[in-house]
Parts: C-alpha cells; structure tokens; sequence
C-alpha cells in the first residue's frame, strides 16, 4: 500500500480531543500518512447516519485504509473487524452495521478478519475508546505494510450485523420508502434511489408532478399523514426560493429539499419516517410491483 | 506551482461528508498536496460571510490554489470561474461575488477564466455538488501543473458578479456603515476599516469616547434605534469583563465586541444593519465629507 | 526535530478562519509540517477546559510542538511562552494555566521561555490575534530547527499561572472531587482519576454499588444536594440504555455517564460542581483520611 491514505469517520465530535487522538495515533505509526477526516460529528450512536456517510464518500476517496467508529457498543462482545473490498480498500470499525453499505460501493467483500492481534493494538486496551487502541493503529499497521491475514482471524462475511436499512417496494400506493438522512442543509435523502423512482413511476422529465406521503406506510401506523405535493427537478435554482423539488442527489439518491429552504424542519421529518411517491393526477406508475426494486444498498 | 497547497472553504457543514469528498477528489489526483480547511461552517448561502472569510484568511495562506464553494445557485446557468492574482494564487468557485474581495488582498485580479473544460471536471457532474465535479478537480489539476490557460475560455473581469457589500460613507452623523459578519465569539466586524474611522473622526486613542448609533441610516427606515456609548481601545482586556469596546480586529477591520462577552446577543445584532460610528460629546469629525472613503471592502 | 508534528488547540470555533491561518502560517514556513488540530472548538475563554483536552491528547500525539490558545487575556501582559517537556516536545501558548497540567503527562517541565524574540514573530503583531502573530510563528519557527533558547529568555517555571484545579481529598463523606470537564456526549469527567477513589474506597470490582453526592461538599453552600446511585462498570454496555455508571474513562480519570444517554443534562452539571463519591449501605472507606491523595491534577 504506497499510498498510505487513512480516512476517519466518528461520532466523537470536533470539540472533544478523541478524534485528533486517532490521528495522532496513526501520525506516530505512519507519519507520511494522509489522514481524511470524513466526518467526526456524525450524530451520536446513530450506526445508519455513519453507515451512509460512509456509502457517499468512500467511493470517491483515494484507494486506503478507512476507520469508521460509531459504537454503542463499544466495550461488549461486539467484535472488531477488517473488510477488504474489491478496490483493494480496508474497512475498519465495530461489527455493527456501519461499514457494510459502503463496501457494496467498493467492489464488495473480498474477505473478512477479526481485529483480534495484540501485536497491531495499543499496549493498553481500554474499555471505552477502541478508536485509539485497536481501529486506528490497525489502520495505520496495514497502511505500514503489514498484511491483512495478520490482523486476526478470518470471519465468515454472512455472520456480519447488518444495518436496520429496508429496501424501497413498488405498491399500488406508489414507491415506498423512508427517511434515512437529514442532512445539514435541511435536505432529507431517502432510503431508495432515484434509479428506483424511475423503475416505479417510469422515466422522470424536469417539472412533473408528483405528490410524497410523508407518514404513511406499515411502519409506523398511528403517525398523522401529510400529503406534500412536489415537482421533480434537476436544480434546486429550478423553483423559487422555499419552494420543495424531489430531486437526485449528486450519489443517485432520492431526496426531497425546499430550494435555499429547511424542509426537514418545515415538513418535521424525522428518521425512518415511512414516504410514498407517486404521481398526481392518476394512475402512479407504468410497471407498479410489489417486488422489491433492489436489494441494497 | 511547486509547493501543492489547496485551500477548501465551504458551507458544506462538518457533518456531512461533503468537504471530505472534495479533499479525497483533490488528493486522488495530488497525492502530495497539502490541503487546507479555512472553513467549512460558513453560514448556508450566506456568500458574502464566506467573502469575508476568504479576505480574512488568505494574506495569510501560502501562495496556492483557493476553492470557494458557497453557491447557492449551483446546477443554473451562474458560471464556474478561476481567477489568476497578482500575488500567484488561482482562486476557484462559483461566480456569485464570493472570490472577489479576497482578489483586492492578494494583488488584484490579473486574468479570469471560465472552468469550462471537460477534461479538468469529474467525468459525471451533477446538479448539486460542483465543488466535488468542478471546482476541486480543477484545483487540483493546477495543482499538478495543468496551465490555468487551459482551464477554458477568458472571462471578461468586468462582467463577474460583485457582492453586496457598500462601501462606508462620512455623514454629518459620523461613519456610516453596516454590519458585515457576526463572528463565533460574538463580536461584530463592520462593513468599513478602522482606518476608515481615523480618516472620518480623526486619529483614535485608547480611551477616546465614541458612541456607535445602530438600526439608523437610511437602508432600513422602520428599525429601532440604539444608542451604544463605547470606548475606542487596543484590546479586549483593557475594560472589565462584559464591557463593549470599539476596537481594530486584527485584520484592520472595524469591530465592535464585549470583553469575554456576546456583543451580537446583547444588542441583537444582525447582518447589513445599519451602524453609524461618531465621538461622544460634541462635533464628531474634522474632515466630515459625504464622499466614499474607499472603494472596496 | 526531524518529524515536524504541530498540534493546534483553541477556542477559536471552526467557522472563523482564525485556526486555519494558524495552520497557513505553519505551512508558509514549513511547508512539510504534520499539523493536527486536537481541538478548535473548546468553549470560549474555558482555559482549564482547554487544559483538559491537551492533558488528554498530548500524550497519544508524536513528539512535536504543541501551540494551545485558549487566551481571554490576549493583548494584556500575560506572557507569551514555550515550555520544553522531558519527553522533548515544546508546549506553546498563553501564560495563563492552560499548557501545566498537559505538562506532567509529558516528563514534566524542563525549561522555559518567554517568546519575546521578534525575529520569531510575525512582522505586525496585533493586540487580538497573538495565535496568528505569535504562537505560531514560534512553533514553526522552531520546527524548522530555531534552537529553543533562541526563544527568548528564560523564565522560572514556578513563576508561572497554575490553573484552577483542586486535588481530590478524602473526608469522612467519601472522595470529595468537582466536575472537571462535560464531554460531547453528556458525560462527566470529575477532577480525581479512578485510582483516587480506589486508594479512598478500596478495590472496586464491576457492579459495586456508589453514590454520588452532586452540590454537597464545601464550595458552593447553598446549592441543592443530589444523591444519584450508581454502579461501578468497565462499560457502559454493561447497563440497560439510560442508566448511570462510575468509570474510569480511557485516560484513567473518574467519570459518569449515562449508557447511551447524557447524564450531564439529565442531572443538570455545571463545571466545579462539588461532587462525593462514596460506597453505599455502610463505611465507606477502608483508607480514609484526610490527606490530599495526589498533588497535581
């Protein structure tokens, strides 16, 4: 691996020392190294967010050595593991979901290792902070060179924890989905893509009209319904200033925004909140199915 | 451009993996760059802070290529610019005013291009996300020693797009300025230099008696006004905690702030309001004039 | 200094430019530097907070140079200094308290230096930017190979600013200690380290049953006393989503927390809030007495 690029994701948060502690960690073992900060203020203990950040970004980072930590469960039995992918990234955190989307972005898993040697761990593991004691020198162990069967045991990829993340349904009501992520404009992305809306409602023009069920769906039975109705678009600039376009974001994702506006706050979208697209004015979509789209992400 | 520096400054936010993504772009084509966050918490849309922040910061960066991104009019028809100073530097973004003023502290404009070829963008550019598309490859395609002639056709500097920002004016009240920017520590930067003071009310010493007049002068006619009695001082600590003082920021700007204090809570201080700055106690100026006193910021 | 590792830590906040000039003035003279920003998002003027965070990091970083600027007294007479550790880096900032107690983590003070030598200083210092203008022009002045002696002159360590910040005592109550510090994720961190309560208490094994007296003790008379009970645990996940647990965080100082939740605004702590730690249902302490139990922090 010559070009040491070791990337960091964590809920620690900007303010507190831990995530410059990882770096720090890395720099002592590595010190040519490239550090990218992803993301330290992902909200915390929120595996889902880490795990979508995770999927945005990873892709069009430099081929290295990526640390995500968002762990709950830090300290129990959850284990700490290595993914390797197809690009010849390493995915590095807790076996809790956070790195499993990316990797399908990257070429898949190739194989699988518990982070189980001593030897690429802090002398000293403590029982609260396995970023700085076992994720972040194993980063930088591998980015030294040492080979990936060395970090511990192999693991059987199916006996991962997978992340609470349902794939979009075609019904008769429209393309069914979810809040997955409010960003911090104000933006909420969906957990389908608009390559799913397409195959639901048919190709998508600049202007149609569609309307969101926000709250309808199974999931979440007693929740009130708002109806919301939208255009699709290709630009915010599109519409006027506070006014909402269903859109594709620059990763292929479904989202709703209002033009230089916060729809999360103005609509009360809130995470897993249950959403329907379809069409106003008539029959919703060409090939409706209740098959699922896609099986991912 | 033998010493690869890039600065970033953005409205990406520090959640969101976005900043990241144009650090990871940068450095997958210059793997040696070193990459500068200026800041990626600028205000959402708020292209004048963001102006303000580049005038700020780079006098003080090492001579490299600088990358703006506060756009709200990304995916319309608003061109995507690089801009050649005098002092070396090639700044990047959108054409909104945001690179401007920063152009004026690092030796004036010599040579505007539109970023119009292909080959220097991400083969897929979005609707939304320019700065990862546009602006961060052709920063560091720079970087790596492409011509800045080739970055696309000449752009007549006379035609980019200037931000609001009015220039001071000597009244028969006193200077007469606005508020620009609203920093983290609470205090306040105004639109004018204390130089523009000296050369209004004459030369300052510590101690000397102003009054600032906020809410009057003639851009929001229905405002409250709010008499501050302050004194002019060289620093925060020469009055006691929670004490406003009328000081020289360390930028040369005119600045109003509490000592360990939140000037901009305590008086309500928002964006563009107007200010007008004179000596307590009698005639305020003895070279009042109605005449511009500069032509910047 | 081969490694030319340069730590940042301010209160500066991340959407002012003011950390990222630090780090452009770094790289103007050593264009090769490692710079980690440990922290610029201490809260403002919090200089024992700032203190904590180095005291935290500074061990886990390479040996370097370490510039703190958390400084309410900027422009005033409180010195500007460089202290040389036996580990061999030098800690910059402030004479204020912020860079002491990082200090004993790092082999102690060797040396000390005013930076009074204007050949290591910007050429203009401003009265409210000494981050920028002096600290660090001198860190990266001496990564650059500057001879610390060069400095200035020397100054005598017991001379300098310590913080607030009072040892833990034992009483017949238990472990009278303060809250220290609150961190991002609403836990606690108390100004004695677990090893202070096990010489009050005795060995504690998981599950110990505590009780932690919040508002009692001798600083602050009048406020109300909060009995919280407690349970002593290595992790938080040894405990149900909510429930508090004593623990010794991963730098060995005593803390508590709320499993996935935030025990800070839950039980409304505030810093210097006198807090007593003791076992609960009988004697407390099989060594108590009234001894300080260590001299630093």
């Amino acid at each position: 691996m010559g070009s040491a690029v070791i990337s960091l994701l964590t809920d620690f948060g900007l303010r507190d020392p831990s995530a410059a502690i990882c770096r720090g960690v890395i720099l002592g073992l590595v010190p040519q190294a490239q550090v990218i900060d992803i993301s330290h203020e992902v909200r915390k203990y929120a595996v889902r967010d880490g795990a979508l950040l995770l999927w945005c970004a990873l892709p069009y980072l430099p081929v290295g050595v990526h640390v995500g930590v968002v762990d709950p469960g830090v300290g129990t039995a959850r284990r700490p593991i290595a993914i390797r992918v197809g690009r010849g990234d390493v995915l590095i955190g807790p076996d809790n979901g956070l790195l499993l989307p990316a990797t399908e972005r990257l070429g898949g898993m190739d194989e699988v290792r518990e982070l189980a040697e001593p030897g690429y761990r802090l002398p000293t593991v403590s029982a609260s902070f396995h970023g700085r004691d076992i994720f972040a020198p194993a980063a930088a162990h591998l980015a030294r060179g040492v080979p990936f069967e060395s970090l511990g045991p192999a693991l059987d990829p199916g006996t991962l924890v997978r992340p609470r993340w349902p794939a979009p349904r075609r019904t008769t009501a429209g393309l069914e989905t979810f809040v997955l992520y409010r960003d911090t404009f104000g933006n909420a992305k969906f957990g389908a893509l608009a390559s799913d809306l397409a195959a639901a409602l048919g190709p998508l023009e600049p202007g149609d009209p569609l309307v969101v069920t926000l709250g309808g769906g199974s999931a979440r039975a007693g929740q009130a319904l708002r109806v919301e109705p939208v255009t699709w678009q290709l630009t915010f600039g599109a519409v006027p200033p506070g006014v909402p376009v269903l859109y594709e974001d620059s990763y292929g994702r479904l989202c709703l925004a209002d033009n230089q506006g916060d729809a999360v706050s103005r609509l009360g979208l809130v995470d897993d909140l249950p959403v329907i697209v379809a069409r106003r004015g008539g029959a919703f979509a060409p090939h409706a199915s209740n098959r699922r789209s896609r099986p991912g992400p």
